[in-house]
């Protein structure tokens, strides 16, 4: 990007902005009567329950641009809000884009930045409906509100799992985090060499799911199929420990959960190796992995095993048991909800949150 | 605020904070189904229309904590969004805040802001049913989205002004310009002196206007009363002449408005007075209004004019009329789409941009 020429964003001001860069997103979905243009989008939910949600991503906080390319960057600021609306079991359908920009930013940055939200609207099947855009004092700001429908009785909430449920995940979990983790050795690496080559050879896997992760569509659409309504469901954006703690201080029970079951792809857990990081720790609490996290009824076990990518991963129990993992030597070890958390003290070094 | 004691945010983490600002918001529209608390809120809009609007502020961009009390800021920041929703003949119904905070803000600043985004809710009767809160590295970041309603064969876009029709404003213009001039003009005499008092007497309405702005919900009761739906209509966020711009370039016409009956409050001259600056000009270009403007078929003239605080400034023209004002001394002058742009070179110096 460094050898186009680049064009300073105050030569189209702020409504030519907006209106370049979302000249190329037509609507495709019956329920956006009206998109970007006017003071609010129109939108027809007709019987449908309109789902809404929202994410506020910060340069040096949720985002490190020296790794991250302002397309995937893009891609997953959009997949990560239609992550939520399906983990509502409930189908995205438009999105609402918000950017703060330092003067650093040129058009040509913003265009790759669109490039990427407008190929996670296409693949997603999603419509850009409005936004707001400004100076920022300070690095980029963006901010993702999703609105998305569900149906009546289909939604599905954190607090309805029960005892006795099955506890399911899909994917695998951990990857995103040793990623990261990744991302940021090869960055303290490039520290002071010019010429210098990440080791990026064999661990593209855990690279996508940091840099470019997916919602998983698939997974509720097989749900669907075979008219599964989970009890109580969510995504896994701050660590597998974290959710469960949601999901069963909603719900009012407990749950246990078995080690030997949680999925792990195995360059993962080639990176936690390398790293001589504790791999269960990243599948716990790496979080980032947008994967479903979700409980049924004991008797929908058979068919929700056969569904490609589903892991049953233990039980929901009544809530004076806790929640615990059992580790693969038999031990009970207590779930901790400490997930990623930006507000805590330790916001400053991640790797430090999950190294319990 | 300086005398109690200060908690750290960290003390309660992302989702405690969420929890804590957020306990004191009960649902209170039946669109509202399920608010803050899971993956996404979750609305009953039935047969009405969904309308969405969003506004992101930055500090130092948007606002400045040396004279904007958190709790005006909350106000303005929920308030600013309803006035969108208003401004298509809609009903503002839920909300979603998302904050981002650097490490200077504490748990009772957060609770001044929420109480003045409270407020704002309880008179506009509007629902917090989401958001996201996280740290940053600088300064603080509130983005809001917020959700209406509307009904079909009402909803009035920016696109639908016709040759002849009336052009209107509610309310009166430049006076919150006007208040963030004098603001700035103590803050400037304020730098280095411990015992200041600013001098503000007899300035309250201005400052009112910049710093706790309302949503003109009466004016579009009272044209519902009388069976009005205007032609086309927008808030007055950016300048009445910008919005202009926008209704005239998106309703292909021109325009013809007149200097003598643009609304100006006296105290709004009085400072334009003081402050050596051009009156007409902070009115057409000044911004933050929050008022209304609208146009409607010559044929409600009558009906119009009726409505308590309504002042029809001129009318809507061909498109190669172009769009002008007419001054008082008879001249044409022609209306430029600058406005309050924060994107635009001179975005350092707001003073600037308003002064041709």
């Amino acid at each position: 990007m460094e050898h186009k020429p680049q064009t300073d964003i105050s030569t189209l001001g702020e409504f030519g902005l907006i209106r370049h860069l979302t000249e190329n997103f037509p609507p495709r979905n019956a329920s956006t009567l009206k998109g970007v243009g006017d003071d609010a989008a129109v939108l027809d939910y007709g019987n449908k329950r309109t789902l809404v949600t929202t994410d506020l991503l910060l340069e040096g906080i949720h985002f490190d641009l020296t790794y991250v390319p302002l397309k995937h960057l893009g891609y997953k600021s959009a997949v990560v809000n239609f992550s939520d609306i399906y983990a509502m079991n409930g189908r995205p359908r438009q999105i609402t884009v918000s950017l703060g920009l330092s003067k650093r930013f040129s058009v040509e940055d913003m265009e790759e930045l669109y490039a990427g939200i407008q190929l996670a609207c296409n693949i997603y099947g999603v419509d850009l409906v409005g936004g707001d855009t400004s100076a920022s004092l300070t690095g980029l700001t963006i901010s993702i509100t999703c609105i998305g429908e569900g149906e009546e009785g289909k939604i599905v909430y954190r607090n309805g799992a029960r005892e006795n449920d099955l506890i399911c995940v899909s994917g695998d979990l951990g990857a995103a985090y040793m990623g990261l983790q990744l991302l940021e050795r090869e960055k303290h690496v490039y520290a002071g060499e010019s010429d210098f080559t990440p080791a990026f050879e064999g661990k593209e896997y855990i690279l996508e799911r940091q840099l470019k992760p997916e919602a998983r569509k698939d997974i509720i659409a097989e749900l669907d199929k075979r008219h599964i309504v989970p009890t109580a469901m969510m995504d896994i954006s701050d660590g597998l420990s974290s959710e469960l703690h949601h999901i069963c201080t909603q719900s009012h029970t407990g749950c246990r959960i078995y080690e030997e079951r949680i999925p792990i792809d195995y360059q993962t857990a080639v990176m936690a190796e390398e790293l001589n990081m504790s791999l269960v720790t990243a599948a716990l609490n790496g979080g980032e992995d947008y994967e479903l996290l979700f409980t049924v009824p004991l008797g929908s076990h058979d068919e929700v095993a056969a569904i490609p990518g589903v892991h049953i991963i233990g039980h929901i129990t009544a809530p004076s048991l806790g929640l615990y993992m059992i580790s693969r030597d038999g031990n009970e070890i207590e779930l901790r909800a400490q997930g990623w958390n930006s507000l805590s003290e330790e916001s400053d070094d991640k790797t430090t949150e999950a190294s319990e």
